[in-house]
């Protein structure tokens, strides 16, 4: 299979974007005679994020992109002989050079998925000096991605279906890449749209932006704009000099929201014309850089009054400081008055957009019954995950020749799960989820009607449980290197995100204290478990 | 200036990575007639992060490889057609694909300086259309290399000087930049080296890595090694078959441990046989794959002494789980007696390498006096930077048409401070820093050994103070898109930031409730913010 260059014109990670580890590792086994021999492992993780009782799998675009573009290149391969030992065979280089993911097998989660504790979101096979070295690039490539989705996805059922959800995290992401990662897996897990334009135009993510605060400051007032004429909307009728406008308008809005008219500053003023004069059809206010209720409200009625005569609406107004709750309800109790006062009815339902630091706390209170707030900007809290910044996936080896693996370390915690495993969702008559399954690849598919009895992880006894039912977890992306279904786009992903969010019962789906979300094992699994944990040879 | 290509082959950020409402704010900018306007922004945090004293400056180098390299391609001008209104006037799109850095005038803190707040790491001028579109990506450049510097370094004081630090987070970070990033400046930040390959190829960072628990846990123990020859280390002499020396060595050391000589486990030990024959000169081993007392550590000191027999010194071993100080102290003890038993006293000294979740209060006891931990591999708690997952940099735009602007809003923490700035660092006659001065530039320097009257950043009154050495904080890095200076490399950043570091007061240094750093306004920039925030006009 041939390297291939993704769309982006760029691969997003490189072979060599791996831990040292992987690469002696890969000498050891290579010595040892074992290059080769058939190997499988599983990407999963412990508990879910943020104390919460579900994540989304997500990253999966990404591994597929990585795994057919893999290939050593020359100058790679040099340097791994660069800090191995000089008497290496050369021989394990010629391995390198020629190694590509052409005897590699993914099976996978479908992208936004739920996930839980212990099931495979990647199960990876093939030959084990190759899919060692894959570890950490998919690790790399998952863990944030499934991560910053969940938060996304919390912070959308916070939000309610109605509230408007901007990401804009951009500048406090882990440099280019973790931006662009942020903004395509927000997006998947619930938000509308980004401010990362990148993720537009690589991502297709919709892309959303108005002015910053610099762009208010930089007006001093007595700038002409070159061309201060502006034509009606509907095209018909002479043009309009919309300062003059604006002027005439600002007085009227004075005397009704009982403001002298030298309050408002001018440069604000000049700042929001030009940016009128600009972008006519989707005149946005910000309204926070000198006070809001004396300056940056009334200079946007002005110029809000002032296209609407030329048959424009506003799109609305942003805050970025102070209450924004409080502040929020006081501009829709202005935008009513105002209305009723010029009889413009359009202006009283103008979005309302906020930022400043919102977090999962903050959110609760905006979309309160009650609040008046329409869109939501939320940058350093959806991508810096503070609440949890890392996923913890890990990668493991389940077989290796065929036979069942695990790594019996005295930290239970850190114990596997070992063999070739297939995994199901169980579910009631109603749809709802009862529990997931593992079980061994080779053992039959549980049947729907049927009780089967299974063990919950970490339970000392089985139960049984009588599925309504029962739907296969993971997919074959990979099957030696060739890709066996499209994946579906970006959008289709985010559809099944809600879907599949609203299928969790309430108890399941609550951010603080769920109910844990039960995954058990089938009595071969954990037969298996048992012999090679009392066993000494596993 | 032609676009370049970066060494790396790929261009870090590309123009696009940017808040959509820069390119919004441009089309504003243009609009208006202001496209050209000489402004200047300045790019600062408001408080030093993790609750502590001080930040490092980092990612300048991104910076300029970014600016040098900026150029819209024909695609990025499309994508941005595509989300700005319809009836964009044509000659703006030419303006874009006409834009590069060449008016761009770019100071800023030398890479690995110590920063503080309000204190400006960049300074950008130039046209007020492209300086305006460049603050997303150089925030996005700046900010978390910076933050992750800092969170370096303060392990680093933690850790001391001694033992040595490896930075493993790759898996952990906001995808493939975002652990290159980590990587990179994790070592400016006094790391001694990384498990990323990729950190090591592109950015010279020294590499370092061994085996994990796959390796082990993949070997059942009756593989068969195709050449389980080794010759001894000096050449001379018969070569000597590994396996059977570690098989008699085994017997010896489950004698002196008090062993079964079938506890330990055969897997193990036969990954530890592979892991050396492919690494005789640097053998090492992982002891908590299955007992570290039981198993890990009697196979890994029966192939250590079997290899100390032909002449290779093993480097040591690695725990990755369980209570790291104390095993470390125990298998020291193991050391200490089996170097004697076998009279092999290079035993005695092996390195004890640990990992597993290590945050500042773990490492504060790992680096305790006592401890005979030496080398410590931190990967989520450094890259992730938990404690704050982000510093919150900011670019201000301070001047425009040579008038300076400050941003007057109702929040007085995001308040701003006006005017194209000097800053210089006042230091005592015993080289101690006293305070960081901002100053208007076009004041004079203040002078050794004069006393000067300046105002503390929030302090109601001024204080004196008489520097025995001043020195220029900000250096001329880009002036009109044309490098001035060689930017020195990562390793002498590094250097830099140690030297940096043992200039600050321990009162300033001490990493919970440090004494704050002063940093201080001139009286003539103190009177611009006093009279633009009183008057009307800014």
């Amino acid at each position: 299979m041939a390297a291939e260059r993704d769309a982006e014109g760029f691969t997003a990670a490189r072979p060599l974007l791996t831990d040292l580890y992987q690469a002696t590792m890969a000498l050891g086994y290579w010595r040892a005679g074992r290059a080769r021999d058939a190997a499988e492992f599983e990407l999963f993780f412990r508990r879910c994020p943020f104390g919460g009782g579900f994540a989304l799998a997500a990253g999966l675009r990404d591994c597929v992109r990585f795994l057919r573009a893999f290939r050593l290149q020359d100058a790679d391969v040099q340097f791994l002989a660069s800090v191995l030992p000089p008497d290496t065979d050369p021989a394990f280089f010629e391995h390198l050079r020629a190694l590509d993911c052409s005897g590699v097998t993914v099976r996978a989660l479908p992208e936004g998925s739920l996930a839980f504790p212990g099931v495979p979101l990647l199960q990876v096979s093939g030959p084990l000096l190759l899919v060692q070295l894959l570890e950490t690039p998919l690790l790399c490539l998952v863990s944030y991605a499934s991560l910053v989705a969940t938060n996304a996805a919390r912070l959308r059922l916070i939000a309610g279906p109605d509230k408007r959800l901007l990401e804009m995290g951009l500048r406090r992401a882990q440099g280019p890449d973790g931006g662009l990662t942020a903004s395509t897996y927000s997006y998947l897990g619930g938000f509308d749209s980004s401010s990362n334009t990148l993720a537009g135009q690589l991502r297709g993510v919709p892309v959303a932006g108005t002015l910053a605060h610099s762009f208010v400051t930089s007006f001093l007032g007595s700038e002409v704009p070159p061309d201060p004429m502006l034509a009606p909307a509907a095209g018909e009728g002479p043009r309009v000099d919309l300062t003059v406008s604006v002027k005439l308008w600002l007085e009227r809005v004075c005397a009704h929201l009982g403001l002298e008219v030298q309050e408002p500053h001018p440069g604000e003023r000049a700042a929001f014309v030009a940016y009128a004069l600009a972008f006519p059809q989707a005149f946005q206010g910000l309204l926070d850089s000198y006070s809001v209720r004396r300056s940056g409200l009334p200079n946007f009625l002005a110029v809000a009054l002032a296209l609407g005569e030329l048959g424009y609406r506003a799109v609305g107004v942003r805050l970025d400081s102070g209450d924004l709750l409080q502040q929020s309800k006081e501009i829709r109790g202005v935008f009513r008055t105002t209305a009723a006062q010029f009889q413009v009815p359009w202006l009283e339902s103008l979005s309302i957009a906020v930022s400043n630091n919102i977090d999962e706390e903050e959110l609760a209170r905006l979309a309160q019954e009650g609040s008046e707030v329409n869109l939501i900007g939320i940058g350093t809290s959806l991508v810096t995950c503070p609440q949890q910044p890392s996923l913890g996936c890990v990668y493991k080896l389940v077989s290796v020749g065929g036979q069942p693996r695990m790594k019996l370390t005295e930290d239970p915690e850190k114990q596997t799960l070992p063999g070739s495993k297939a995994a199901f969702r169980l579910l009631g008559s109603d749809g709802s989820l009862l529990l997931d399954l593992l079980q061994l690849a080779e053992e039959p598919p549980p049947q729907a009607g049927q009780e089967l009895r299974v063990w919950p992880r970490g339970a000392q006894e089985p139960c049984t449980v009588k599925p309504a039912q029962v739907e296969p977890l993971l997919r074959l992306w990979l099957q030696e290197g060739q890709l066996c279904e499209q994946l579906p786009s970006l959008a289709e992903c985010r559809a099944f995100v809600q879907r599949s969010l609203s299928c969790l019962s309430p108890a399941h789906r609550r951010l603080q204290s769920p109910e844990l979300y039960q995954v058990a094992l089938s009595e071969k699994l954990q037969a298996l478990v048992d012999s090679l944990s009392a066993g000494g040879s596993p």
